[in-house]
């Protein structure tokens, strides 16, 4: 069976994910569903970014991302569909598959057009329902991308908040906290020599686990979504240093 | 496969849902199972029956809907399975199908009374995992309802809060907030020449999506809960304005 | 199809889950993946252990459960899987599965060591998704236990807050609170003439449902964990009588 992801900022209260599972079904039964994330913060592109690009590479190839992170639904930004050589990536072309797609070979990209494969609704605020899930299922049972919309160049990039140089040093950030408080940083890689920065704290050493460290003193660490990590053993990095999103790390190479 | 749709007020912390799910697989293991929410307000039935009217349409025919919200478990309230022209809902006696069936021709009502298809627990407390899945996974296998329990005339009616007429003006509702903060009215449909009153503003005009509107007045869309709805651009209309749930919303006919 | 059941304290938000799902069908796309909670407290083993005791008999036999609250990820504890006579369970030993295994007949505990069988990543923070998941896989699509790594001869035990004497009568406690806020106990059975206090309060009766009781007093109930549960008619027994977990209940027998 084929493998349907999807990613959002929809909640699970209210239902909306409930839907788009109806939808999806109602074209293709014999299909996994697997839910990667539906508590993205509202709106937030740049998480949801994130959180496809840290799970997608595990998921059987062939399988069919829908990532609905749309804070302008309804309005004239395009719903695409991304082949690449390995997944199909379905989304509001807004840069939230920037990162996903920076390490897949991008095979077509065409915009949603063809409204055979369209749910006819009297709202135009769902388009996760509406326009990803039919078109999602659709493209599971075979339906080709040249039959789904009008082939389009390239998809719009995220303004992804990379380590800069200023002066004798880099400008990193904390880009997220996860569920354990967990600083996830936008480090991906670090040279031999190097010497980290936050608040009054130095760290040169990187942990081999979360239980090795201070737990008085921020803690560098290579976590799971292939960024370094701050952390502090058993507790949350982010209440014991009272963490912030986009909060500045100095990154000294020595 | 065949489809069985699960709505709660459990939670999705406390293992309650992945009980009803391991009885539903050990009785019928080819089947979808999905959920629809968990996350209803403990025992609101209002709640319950919003999220179901508003997303049971978009399941494939044939699926069986579990909604329990079930503040009498355990009492004289009886367990039924309704079955329409299109699906089969099973769900305490409590109005909480109300708003789903009022669009749904009803063919048959049964209470569930047969032994032979439910759990023998040494609690009382649990329906959801001790009755209605189990029911619902013997009938997702074809067992008849007439095999179920005997049938009732009618089910229950939740006292849905309407549009009412007072003096020359109506007076309308917020009934529920979504996860972005929208207020979701009581209002279903809208005559051309409408004036909604809330607080000190006045609406006169329905948005096309939600960034069309003032920022800082309340503003109006058809949502997908099949209701109209106040929202900010990017915003959550429920802090904005400290909206509060049943609050009245004034509206006008020119 | 074989179904696989998921509990861990890694949150819905994060894409966590997400990505142990993805591994699991890369391995087996034909199996059936079911959640029992992900909201276990951050590290909190004995709540994981609770939940999957509750849980895990309510499974088709022949289900595999990943249970991952894990704490020491990356040190010396040991992954293992332990085959009972109906179940396998797949958990770092810490012992999470000491209430689910004091039910069932042990057959087999082995260490997972075999790398064949184990995700190669440059992180050493996530066993769930490169250890246990696809462990998991490979177990339901048939790979013996000897095949995964050495047999060992015990797992580790839970300290579990049993009940106990002191002079002439017993203090149990509070171990867990649902999401409805009914206070489950570590008291399993009770003799005909028990009388238990709390606060300032005396109950001698236990309730046969939730709306059985007093709205002012703690009442009792048998409940679905498999212990006995103190509560308060459509209320939060926790907010009503500010309850905390590990609080002390005397348990008297006349």
């Amino acid at each position: 069976m084929k493998t349907v992801a999807l990613l959002t900022d929809f909640g699970t209260k209210d239902g909306f994910v409930g839907s788009m599972k109806g939808v999806i079904l109602n074209i293709n039964p014999e299909i996994n569903i697997v839910d990667i994330s539906h508590e993205v913060e509202s709106f937030d592109i740049l998480e949801g970014s994130l959180i496809i690009y840290a799970t997608y590479k595990y998921f059987p190839k062939g399988t069919i991302f829908v990532s609905v992170v749309d804070p302008e639904v309804g309005t004239e930004r395009k719903p695409i569909v991304v082949k690449t050589k390995d997944y199909t990536f379905l989304a509001p072309d807004n840069g939230i598959l920037t990162l996903a797609l920076k390490d897949q070979k991008v095979e077509k990209i065409v915009e949603i057009k063809n409204e055979k494969y369209i749910l006819k609704t009297d709202t135009n605020t769902f388009h996760g329902r509406d326009i990803f899930s039919p078109v999602a299922a659709y493209i599971s049972k075979g339906v080709d991308l040249s039959e789904v919309g009008p082939e389009v160049e390239d998809f719009i990039k995220l303004n992804f908040p990379t380590v800069y140089k200023e002066k004798d040093f880099y400008v990193a950030k904390i880009i997220k906290f996860d569920k354990f408080g967990n600083a996830i940083t936008n480090i991906e890689t670090l040279p031999e020599n190097f010497e980290i920065e936050y608040k009054n704290f130095t760290i040169t050493k990187i942990s081999k686990n979360f239980l090795e460290g201070d737990k008085n003193k921020p803690n560098l660490i290579k976590g799971s979504f292939g960024f370094y990590e701050l952390f502090v053993p058993k507790n949350s990095f982010k209440d014991k240093f009272s963490a912030k999103e986009m909060e500045k790390i100095i990154l000294k190479i020595k």
